[in-house]
């Protein structure tokens, strides 16, 4: 059996359909934010403008951040030594926790290596553990979701996304005595819309159901101290676990749940992916409670931000460019063919020095395949131009269809 | 449905049967491992010694390590700011995957989040692509193998541990055209016995098996540039995969797998937990490779941590305190009680400042509970006469079964 065989007849077919990824080879660096040095060799130029950071704030050369980091590096060293039950708990963690919990008004939160971790082992603990669970599952949650979900082997309903009927409908039939999960998001990261928390709860609570609520492109970014959308409306005590990442506007690295104590507790107890880990280094805790901190404080980076995504989209309109409309700070351009987005991608980077990562299947459903601009706080009004004009430029070229007015 | 209730009835099970577990808060502090501030809040002294980290060799104190993550910090900012497609691919990462294929003379590595993740997805990956695989798995392998073949859904074998002659029975019973993983490790944690490789890899390539090996214990610790067992014994080259962590003895945190150029380009392509996270922080990244490169370089610290090894299971010996015998550098106590276990640890903890995790299930079988030490290169003479007298004093008090000689 020649299994290199079997690798590459697999990765053939990507080829074909258009969707083998190329990563950019960038070095980002502090205090430049969103420019970048281009490793490409030779493709492009040697100085680009990141366009698709989740680094959404530029928290991760935030001062404090890097700071904070320096110093917990030369206390306590690089890495954490151990799992988090194993010599590998340090008073950075405890600490993050705490913020944590306190950031969206809850008892506790149990830290993980990754946003992608927390939720696949807290869904997969959950609807594993709680006898004859069913997970209710929008149909657009996030890979991680849906692999936790998968894991539990527990029964799984997928509702319509962002439907309250359908998702009312499904769960009214099951009894009151079947324990049930309802799973979503709050921003979704490809189309940028958001879900109608409250409602949803109002579901829920009406059937029984706990309520799982991803944040991951929301903390940080809305409410008065940046604990998401749950926070900005209110909603925190209605989620049974809201789920967050420090890699996206925190700017660092790692991901987390918060909830009851019993619940964080209980995670923390049987989850396989948060117990037989080494646990985050001290300065990566470190560097993510700087960033809530801060963000905790000062609504200034969210408030240039939400400026400078209106100021993208209005552009964008004015030039005739189609995008998604949303309420989120997250601007899809849809190309809707993974060959002409790669080669608008390319262009982009080779002519313009604009960096954008073109997003295909699996990322998104074929045929909705797109640029995903992310403007940032640190994006000037000259970069939204110069973005505008190279897309205006290459909509003619590639004479793809403009949106009519 | 009162969630909480069901979360907390689980856990006064885990308090009944003795394995609920309280995590020792610690602040390590850099140029004193394996001293380290105790936390606790009057449970001990306010400095102790720790005597169960998997940072085996200290490298997470090198100054090597610390002064490149400094650089990389203060170059390219505190996270990656995306996942590897999407903006999130450093030239650290490109660095360190290449200096890893290097290490393990294989043409290609990939990055993850953890060495758990990197064993979750590997085998959640191709168990579930390659069509109609079979994953041949010994007995006690970690629970991130586990949980990532049962991800994978294929068809599961176990195999007594570390036992050929089962494995090459279970191999038989399926036909050549059946593709077949053989997953195993080289250093086993928690008993600290090694797998009999090259045995393993003739049965393997007899039924033309691919080999996934996991170096997790073994990588930095032993082989002439620490490139694990496989590479001590100069098999490498027979195994269709190895991998590894960051975490432990590299002292920093984040996973790897290696293997040809297809393999990783195929879990590049295909593995959710590669493709739907953040990526590593570059400074981690520099960390990492840092320390791979020092210890390429240099045995001292190798040698040095064998000396104590041996020195401690000498010392045990002669006190008559019973440990597993393993030709490893992990040297497991056994108290074969889930309350003794964890009154030794406190009473260690309190009275002698010494701190080591009691080893309760789920991490080992129910009735193998145990203290698991693992000397490093930065535990004196002094440090070692002072653990053995406490486990001396402490086993007598406790009435434990001594050893007889
Ligand atoms: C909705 C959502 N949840 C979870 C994750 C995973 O978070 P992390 O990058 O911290 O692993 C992501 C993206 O990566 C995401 O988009
Ligand atoms: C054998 C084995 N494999 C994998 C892992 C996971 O590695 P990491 O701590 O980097 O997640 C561990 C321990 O944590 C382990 O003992």
């Amino acid at each position: 059996m020649n299994y290199d065989d079997l690798f590459q007849t697999q990765l053939d077919a990507l080829k074909t359909a258009g969707n083998y990824r190329v990563f950019a080879n960038l070095e980002r660096y502090r205090g430049n934010f969103p420019r970048a040095r281009n490793h490409a060799g030779g493709r492009g130029p040697d100085e680009v403008t990141v366009w698709c950071s989740n680094d959404y704030l530029g928290m991760g050369q935030h001062p404090d951040v890097i700071s904070a980091m320096h110093t917990a590096l030369d206390e306590c060293g690089a890495g954490a030594g151990g799992t988090r039950n194993i010599s590998g708990t340090n008073h950075y963690h405890v600490a993050l926790e705490r913020e944590l919990a306190s950031l969206h008004g809850k008892e506790g939160a149990l830290l993980f290596t990754s946003g992608y971790v927390s939720n696949w082992a807290a869904l997969g603990t959950l609807g594993a553990r709680l006898p004859g669970c069913v997970i209710f599952s929008d149909a657009l949650n996030h890979a991680s979701m849906i692999e936790g979900i998968r894991h539990s082997r527990a029964e799984r309903r997928i509702w319509k996304h962002n439907s309250v009927e359908d998702l009312d409908r499904q769960l009214s039939e099951y009894g009151p005595d079947v324990p049930k999960i309802v799973a979503f998001e709050s921003v979704y990261s490809m189309d940028g819309d958001i879900a109608p928390i409250s409602e949803i709860c109002d579901v829920a609570e009406k059937h029984g159901a706990m309520t799982y609520l991803d944040e991951v492109h929301a903390v940080g970014l809305y409410g008065p101290q940046g604990g998401g959308i749950a926070d900005r409306e209110g909603l925190s005590h209605r989620l049974t676990l809201i789920e967050g990442t420090l890699g996206k506007a925190f700017g660092v690295v790692g991901g987390y749940i918060t909830g009851s104590a019993a619940l964080c507790d209980f995670l923390r107890s049987f989850a396989s992916g948060f117990i037989f880990t080494t646990s985050l280094p001290p300065a990566v805790a470190a560097g993510a409670l700087a960033s809530i901190r801060h963000l905790r404080r000062s609504s200034s980076e969210r408030e240039r931000q939400q400026q400078q995504v209106a100021r993208l989209r209005a552009k964008l309109d004015a030039a005739g460019i189609p995008h998604l409309p949303n309420p989120s700070h997250i601007v899809p351009v849809m190309v809707k063919d993974p060959v002409k987005c790669k080669m608008i991608s390319d262009i982009l980077l080779e002519q313009y020095g604009i960096y954008v990562q073109p997003i295909n299947y699996p990322t998104v459903p074929k045929g909705t395949e797109r640029l995903r601009f992310t403007p940032s706080p640190a994006h000037t009004d000259a970069d939204i131009d110069h973005l505008v004009q190279a897309l205006r430029a290459l909509w003619s070229q590639c004479a793809l269809s403009r949106a009519v007015a």
